[in-house]
């Protein structure tokens, strides 16, 4: 019988997945388990710190669809938790994997270093255990197999992290490798088949008895993959669609179906008018936090949606338990005559190009954000990967009109700061991977920056290329809309961001840096087809304009008066 | 009736304290209480993130005794886990207090950021619970002052961290100002007299009887607050006296009394000699953890110890429950009759020097371990605060003789990488506020400064003079030592130290550089009173030696080939 070890067994089941780099730092308890890596074909990427390392293993999921993270016990683990809590919260699957000390050594409750000092070493795993949908302690040759796949199953279908601690005694451990030679299975459960008839019946019924039915797409559908079934679903019905701040492209905006994006009493006008007059909703995947619905200020009735969900469906105020979302939408595509889908003229036309025009037109060179962010749109290329930092970047890019294919990658509902520098190092070594004629664009503000700013040295390590756009503003800009607009506590430490990538050790010719003050210099260097834009070495761009921290959009503005002081006060 | 705000009381408290500053990041839901830390008299810091700021509150309440901590819901409190679990397991007092939603958000559970999306607000306090003395959440304002004074008691008193939630809705909620003129009790409650009477009883007439006794002096006789009666138990017995790798510096190295740090099997053979052929160990704060214990290889015999502890008193065999040392201590200085303690001719002897002989000898220019350590004694000065970091520093440092009133910051038990940049942020303000005469030296390895380098952004910030010594050993050494001394995943990215103050801001003029590359290098940077020594800057001092990795010292070799393979196995 062909043998194997369980560290073997694990990483080689990560390589099926699809991974093929893996996030962490080394230390004691996972050494051993990290001289494995290559032998199954993956690449140790050796993070700063284990915040960054989760941080990356989210934005390399968000690409590749799964991805690892290695801790060690305790210092490591917990260091960790803000990142991993955040892939839990925005539906992420990371395998968290935390070398532990040995079972003898837990079981003789000794007094180790990276512990608490009081031999209780399930304190650290009990903490996780809110943040993942399954953890598993390799602690049992018998069954380790057993437990990797079945975990590793439902962190991909729930799309959320897991918990795997394997002991450093139990790395080298020999089990069967037979089961490797089977896949996977993580294939949905398909939904009971009598119930999902009959919601496909009343689905289809309300669809056709509609005049102006519109698809509303939220973060879920991206997280639990219908996006190609949503894709279909706009072009075959032609019905208008709209997004979320957290599903902010995952619909083709260049697609004349596509109408905006829609935060509630904060979207523009016509997004407004067209979700909320609408007789129908078709909401796909929603996830109604605070800034992903403009401060829970939906106009919509419960009546006249649809909700569809990855473990249930809601028709107006009935709810069916346990229908899946994938399997509706596919069978909804198959049977639905879509010549009886009924259109009005308004929502036949095409949405408005996002363009701030009164902006556009003044002769000023402040960098505005109501300026920049429609502006930027224009530069931005097919396939691009668009990282936006939780603050002023993450409300900015709701008004970038994407081109096809953009994956932007945000938290809008952990809303981390920090994340995106970590973010952006797992996203471009997902594209290096995958596809590396995409650009990878991190936008980041200068407060966010200092939280995890040393990774760009993986960054440069790893030998990525991104394009990283610092916003210069001189504090916590989206802190000082909200509180303390002149206090202390919003400043931060100037730092060079012109000497970053010298410091953390980019060579000579392999980096670039350029700061712009001016409309003028952003649009000489945001140039199509430039070196800038060619993106073929890694480069920071600083925006230095103190006009960032107090010209804000419309939409901003909108934010910031309306929906602050409710949740708030 | 004089009112004040829940907010400022318990500001106010911390003042009482001693803290003068308190670290943390803001974040939306703790702005509005930051507004009342200047009226209180207390400084914001306002770190690089919320991990290196957890650290800095453990460097600064070992100096100045209590600290406090910022930070807020979720995002925040979860990345300073890592610190806070680091503050409890090393017995370090540190308020936590976590800016939460408001009270109705938190009863309606509404889809908030920083939330994991499941309407869940009391996840994240679960995940404190088991790294803080204790938990309160001030919801009320009519207990929040009892609960406030409760918990800082615990906080000072147990030497751990606690965990304060303060919803945004109770920041300003009025509360009486009366409790605020009675400072909190921070008084030890009294042992039970008949019990304590008995046990001072046992130990005088152990130590009367006693031939050759020692003093073993360990990590909570500093944490518990006992080093003036340890040396007045010194100074009058006359006793020889041993530290621990936890406990260094605790005793008076220059007092002819210090015998050494004992490290079981891996102590000098004179220090184990001396301790283990000791007819008495007076053990007074013990915390015998694998790195603090030479991985557990103490040979003495409980038979012929007295262990001191916090919470309880062991004679031989029997234990005292709630038997505390510091009562203890007073009473036994009180009590004993000096002149009937017995003293080995070989116990009077002053210990021996530490210096490697065979390394001074030498004519080599190699900076290695063995040289450097003991040397770098002869540099340092009385009152200079020493952090060393885990890993190569924190087991060098065991050989290097300290002038009197040095205080030494490390984790031995905890041992965290990256802990001693944070550190030393701390621990350089508390010494500003308190006595700026006293030097602050830090020595980090090139692979754990990369995790909280940012922090040196915060010290400039904040004005701070310590001397960085950065040991630059190109990767993880002590790794390489425990596992895959040429694997790849020990290896890290190499930094421009000499541009990290630069980057981060420090003002020409205001910093200085240096790098040493030859044990000439050394001597003449580290030389008493030229101006590096004077410490009038921040300064960083890059130690380029490949000999760091490669020739450690007798002590690193023992504890290597001993001791690990025992742990990891």
């Amino acid at each position: 019988m062909a043998e194997t070890t369980i560290v073997l067994y694990l990483f080689k089941r990560l390589h099926q997945l699809g991974i093929r780099s893996v996030h962490g730092v080394p230390g004691d308890y996972n050494l051993v388990a990290l001289d494995n890596l290559s032998e199954a074909g993956l690449n140790w990427v050796g993070n700063c710190n284990e915040l960054n390392a989760g941080y990356a293993a989210d934005g390399y999921a968000r690409i590749k669809g799964i991805s690892a993270l290695i801790t060690t016990f305790g210092v490591g683990e917990l260091s960790a938790l803000a990142a991993v809590a955040g892939s839990y919260s925005e539906r992420v699957p990371v395998v968290h994997i935390v070398g532990t000390p040995s079972t003898i050594s837990q079981k003789q409750g000794a007094l180790l270093h990276h512990t608490l000092g009081n031999g209780d070493f399930s304190v650290f795993a009990n903490m996780s255990r809110n943040i993942a949908s399954v953890l598993v302690n390799l602690n049992d040759p018998s069954t380790a197999a057993r437990d990797i796949d079945r975990a590793l199953r439902e962190c991909y279908v729930s799309a959320q992290p897991i918990y795997i601690a394997l002991p450093t005694d139990m790395v080298l451990r020999k089990i069967s490798a037979k089961e490797l030679e089977t896949p996977i299975d993580l294939a949905l459960h398909g939904n009971d088949q009598e119930t999902e008839r009959d919601v496909i019946e009343n689905i289809t019924k309300r669809i056709y008895a509609a005049n102006n039915a519109i698809i509303l797409v939220d973060a879920c559908a991206i997280r639990h993959r219908v996006v190609d079934e949503v894709h279909d679903l706009i072009d075959k019905s032609q019905l208008p669609a709209f997004a979320t701040p957290m599903s902010k492209g995952a619909i083709d905006e260049t697609n004349p179906r596509f109408g905006g994006v829609y935060v509630g009493s904060v979207s523009r006008p016509d997004v407004k008018e067209a979700v909320e007059c609408a007789d129908l909703i078709i909401s796909i995947g929603a996830l109604k936090s605070d800034f992903n619905s403009g401060g829970f200020t939906y106009r919509t009735s419960t009546k006249n949606t649809i909700e569809l969900h990855s473990d249930h469906t809601k028709i107006g105020y009935a709810t069916y338990p346990c229908i899946t979302m994938k399997s509706v939408l596919q069978k909804l595509l198959n049977t639905l005559d879509f010549h009886k889908i009924r259109h009005t003229e308004s929502a036949k036309s095409a949405p408005p190009v996002l363009k701030n025009e009164e902006a556009e037109k003044s002769n000023s060179q402040e960098i505005t954000h109501s300026w920049f962010w429609p502006h930027i749109g224009n530069w931005l290329q097919e396939n691009d990967v668009v990282i936006t930092e939780t603050g002023t970047a993450n409300f900015g890019i709701i008004e970038t009109r994407f081109p096809r294919g953009v994956t932007a990658i945000s938290q809008v509902l952990w809303g981390s700061i920090g994340y995106s520098v970590g973010a952006c190092q797992g996203a471009a070594l997902a594209v290096k991977e995958s596809d590396p004629s995409r650009r990878v664009i991190l936008f980041v503000g200068d407060g966010s920056f200092q939280l995890t700013g040393n990774e760009v040295s993986t960054m440069i390590r790893q030998g990525l290329k991104p394009i990283i756009v610092i916003i210069n503003n001189e504090g916590y800009t989206i802190e000082r809309m909200i509180h303390g607009e002149d206090a202390g506590y919003n400043d931060i430490q100037p730092w060079k961001h012109t000497k970053v990538l010298e410091t953390f050790g980019a060579k000579e010719g392999e980096y670039a840096n350029h700061v712009v003050k001016t409309r003028k210099d952003v649009d000489n260097l945001f140039k199509k087809g430039n070196e800038f834009s060619k993106a073929n070495k890694i480069q920071v761009c600083t925006c230095n304009s103190e006009c960032f921290a107090n010209r804000v959009t419309v939409f901003f503005a909108l934010i910031f008066s309306c929906f602050f002081p409710r949740i708030f006060c």
